[in-house]
């Protein structure tokens, strides 16, 4: 094991999060796994739980105390909202850097975390400095974070989704009225013990959630605001999808009548020409969650049914990986100036 | 077994459509099953291709030489589109109802028929006499009709989603841009063995179709018209769900500024108060397809997400009940005198 | 409502047997449905719960104090194990028979009861008394039982698919190595909340559970012994099935060498020509359980394959109907001298 | 590219081994993808009929005419039965390796395969000199084969988990009576277009098919036959479950009376102490087939349960990976030298 390689620490490897970076880390070479910790599991060998890991993880979860984490180069915190912002501090006293997979370097409106999260922000000054992980909108900034902010899963899709037409040098579309029709799998529940999130609740079954209200939406709207560089008017409606991962983001934006002539095709494919993880799909296609299965690409189609001057914009990714884990490592490889896509060429898994 | 039943025979019984016709006929107190036709199985026992039907069912499929369909009451099409235009003259002359569960007496307009079935229609006479079965918009006529055109499953939720809105006495909303995002079970393309449908393409994964066109857009916009009295704009955008059954629309209004005060729940409830198969749900209501699987039953959930001006109204149903068999039955009911709600009456299955 | 109908109880009602007790009650035409208890969620209409149940059942859940059980003339406990035989022996003083879905009452011995169930017998007395509900093996007297346990789901399958070979006049098999391979739905579990039980824990898998030993191992044994009038010897093994209701069990049984003549298909059509709510399905027949999907029928198939010295016995039922509620009705039917098939008639849900 | 990598072709690249195959090959790092043949879909680019090789594999389907597979180092049939047996001795004239993901070299005896697959064979001296390709069973022979029979899936599981008892130096069990109660996953059925593979046939089902008679019977028959050394009894009844992937196999054997205190654990642990593909899970375990999704791994768990004299031995694998293309890469591997482990180390995908 070279000594060159990152030293990760997890916090919290035992949910979807956890064992998806788990899988990402374990087979990639410029890593090293130091510490995954659960206090409750302490002792337990990860792959005891996770036996996909078998003959890949050697490890065993630690508590905190054991794990030695203020050794390691960057800690995951794979945790509810609310934990990395208790630890982050002692943490960066060591010059480790941190990629906090919740909610708690995500807003930087701080009163919108506490209606959201209902915690107060224990470390505001921290979540100033700290950088909104999404590769695309902000790499320059991500590759200099020593606090990474890892995006959630809807808001990746609809931001990457509205990004090109929010950043056109004019005015394209109502930015008033947007509309995301989002559906997720049930991973994106994550591995709670909850009725809602039961087999057979959620499966042979549709439903949306949030519909009143849901925390995805001040993250979204923070952020199309900053891209915008105007307010954004967003109406996010999440579904539940029988199915366990995957997430479809249907976007609906109406153009304005100045620039029913652009070549909408033109401008996502311009905006994403060198992006790794975003395929901007041919003209007419429709992507499919499992043609992401997996992976860490994220595919956008762009339709403009009967030529109507109604925009369809189609977002597919992996919820736990690029709407997550590998969104992480993906942040991750920017932070350690490693090749973007170091660990994360894997082939989506079709069918 | 009363003389006084309705006689009724089914064409093309193989289906999803023809085996959910039969669940319910089968146990329908006012019906005697007379005959179901199908040239490729005719002398296999129905109950031995639907072996839930043993024991309910006795009867063989025969071919529709041998199954003196003229001697029906009615007769029900739950065949390809252009079946039922071929076979209804001659019915009709023996004074024979029909109920046609395919496209072929939905739309009014034949040159959109004909663009968007690639046929033409071979009884425009027929056509015109014709009546669109949806119950709720249009009881009256269905009474008297010696023709009905079953509607599409995605026309039911969203014709009875937006009604409400566009049958108001004044203008509510933008009728220029109506969104509806659909989503469907497998179930709703039916039993043909086609490679989009398999388990292992349709199973763990999401995707939209038909977003340049598809066939239910010109039946939907042809009613909505009719019900609004003027031209209504609609992007409408189906999606396939991992499930066998059921179908959810989310539909998006942008509501005017002079009708913001509108109590958009009384709206509904007044609508529909009358109605045993709309079923307006109490406000902040988040329906699911389970809770109407098997059944009759639609039911709606009004929503305003933050007080904006965009109406979220979300509607589920069985597609192959509410949205195909069940209405179908209904329509029958209504034709030949019975209470609206005979043989319609089964608790949803749940889970 | 009649004075005549049975004045039923539920206590438990939250839980799947519960909504599916409440879904054949509710349109049993014998019955008044008069409580329904649950502590948790006293006060709740049960269709707000169970909105499947809307326009259906009008009924609160209470608390068992308010609910007045000991005015009913039956009470089904759809409660966790421990919970029937608490309250039996008082609803007994009021004459007040009990069916219970859960394993009060199912063993005859306290020992084994005591440890599967990890707690005493409380009232031995009431369970001496008691009957296994399994019409099929003990119609006469389960009419005259003031107290039924109603059997577990794979009990049913396993006892009904071996009756007719363990009951036949000679020896026809080795007894004492019989095979079962059994493999249910997820809603089997219940609705607890447990990681298991996850859509992304149980989908897209199969899984054995239970091999080293599972609670209705000696629930089938006794009863088998019971039947066979000699001691049996099972090897029982249980798997998890992605899906949501059904359950299938194959059996193996290695014939004997004097009996390899026996025309087994004759043997079990003669054994259950007369049941409403077994099938012996044609030679050669290949049951599924959706052929039985919300309805009380069980399916059987016998096969030897290649004329082997094997006899494999395929059984399929709805878990949830014929393995617990449907049968428990099936058994009040029987307590109260109505038609045994009374209010359960449904056809299987296919697709 | 470097010339030193094996040059392979693909034969009927459109089913799902087909599309495993590329997804394994596209990133094993000693292959360089040379041709893939599809008549009917000649020219079409690989990836716009599976959208996750986009970005990973740029080849698009050929003609055999054009695909000059004559060049190859090894050409991988994923084709219909019948197909590599008429191209086979073409190939072999240019030296070029076969690996047969379809029957055609499994069965040495063929009357059976004639018999099975209702076509004589066309090159039985080719077959004579083809090895059956399970690696943990003859690696030394395919490591000089020319042409290789890659194992079907439910042969893989089953054989694996009966080679250690069977190849024991002393008899275990009765060989005359084992029993294999297999289950595998829809994508089993292939790619094909076929009412019982849709997902409303398939979809929230369980169901046994081929007890009659399965053409894995004689393939597992033949090899047992021959790793016995003496004619084995089995019988063999695979079910379909409904999920995509994965494949379990219960099997159930009489240990003989004198071998009632062997070690069951320690002989599956010892022989598989050294192979890479082969996981003998901790005494007690439960395995899952997940735990192996999109992996090449096969994992087992010997149970004898409640001490008694039945041996239950449970398989998992993924069938697509493990059970078909993983298997035929590792054979690759074997037949060029190369590591065997080379381009097969993935996690597998959880949850």
């Amino acid at each position: 094991m070279s000594t060159s390689r990152i030293k990760v620490g997890i916090v919290g490897g035992t949910g979807y999060t956890g064992v998806e970076l788990l899988r990402l880390l374990s087979q990639h070479p410029g890593v090293q796994l130091h510490a995954i910790t659960s206090r409750k599991e302490s002792g337990l060998p990860v792959a005891d739980m996770y036996p996909n890991l078998r003959g890949h993880v050697s490890l065993c979860f630690q508590t905190p105390e054991d794990a030695a984490l203020d050794q390691c180069d960057v800690v995951f915190f794979a945790t509810p909202h609310g934990v990395a912002m208790q630890q982050a501090p002692a943490l960066l006293q060591h010059d480790v850097r941190i990629i906090d997979l919740a909610a708690d370097f995500r807003l930087q409106d701080t009163d919108a975390f506490e209606h959201w999260y209902k915690m107060p922000h224990s470390c505001p000054a921290v979540l100033r400095d700290a950088v909104y992980g999404l590769p695309e909108l902000d790499r320059d900034r991500i590759r200099q974070a020593r606090v990474v902010g890892n995006p959630g899963c809807y808001p990746t899709t609809v931001l990457l989704g509205l990004a090109p037409v929010l950043q056109a040098a004019q005015p394209l579309v109502d930015v008033g009225h947007i509309i995301a029709d989002s559906k997720s799998g049930v991973s994106g529940a994550g591995r709670k013990a909850q009725v809602g999130s039961l087999y057979a609740e959620a499966g042979d079954n549709f439903s949306a959630y949030g519909v009143a209200g849901h925390r995805h939406h001040p993250e979204i709207a923070e952020c199309l605001t900053r891209i915008a560089g105007t307010p954004v008017g967003l109406t996010f409606v999440p579904h539940l999808v029988p199915m366990i991962r995957g997430m479809f983001s249907t976007l609906y934006l109406r153009i304005l009548p100045d620039a029913l002539d652009t070549d909408f095709q033109a401008l996502y494919e311009n905006r994403y020409a060198n992006e790794p993880f975003v395929d901007v799909m041919p003209a007419g296609s429709l992507p499919q969650t499992r043609s992401v299965r997996a992976s860490n690409m994220l595919r956008i189609a762009v339709h403009r049914p009967a030529g109507s001057d109604t925009l369809v914009v189609l977002v597919v990714q992996d919820n736990l990986v690029k709407g997550a884990a590998g969104q992480a490592v993906q942040n991750m490889n920017l932070m350690f100036g490693l090749p973007e896509t170091t660990g994360l060429q894997q082939v989506a898994i079709l069918p």
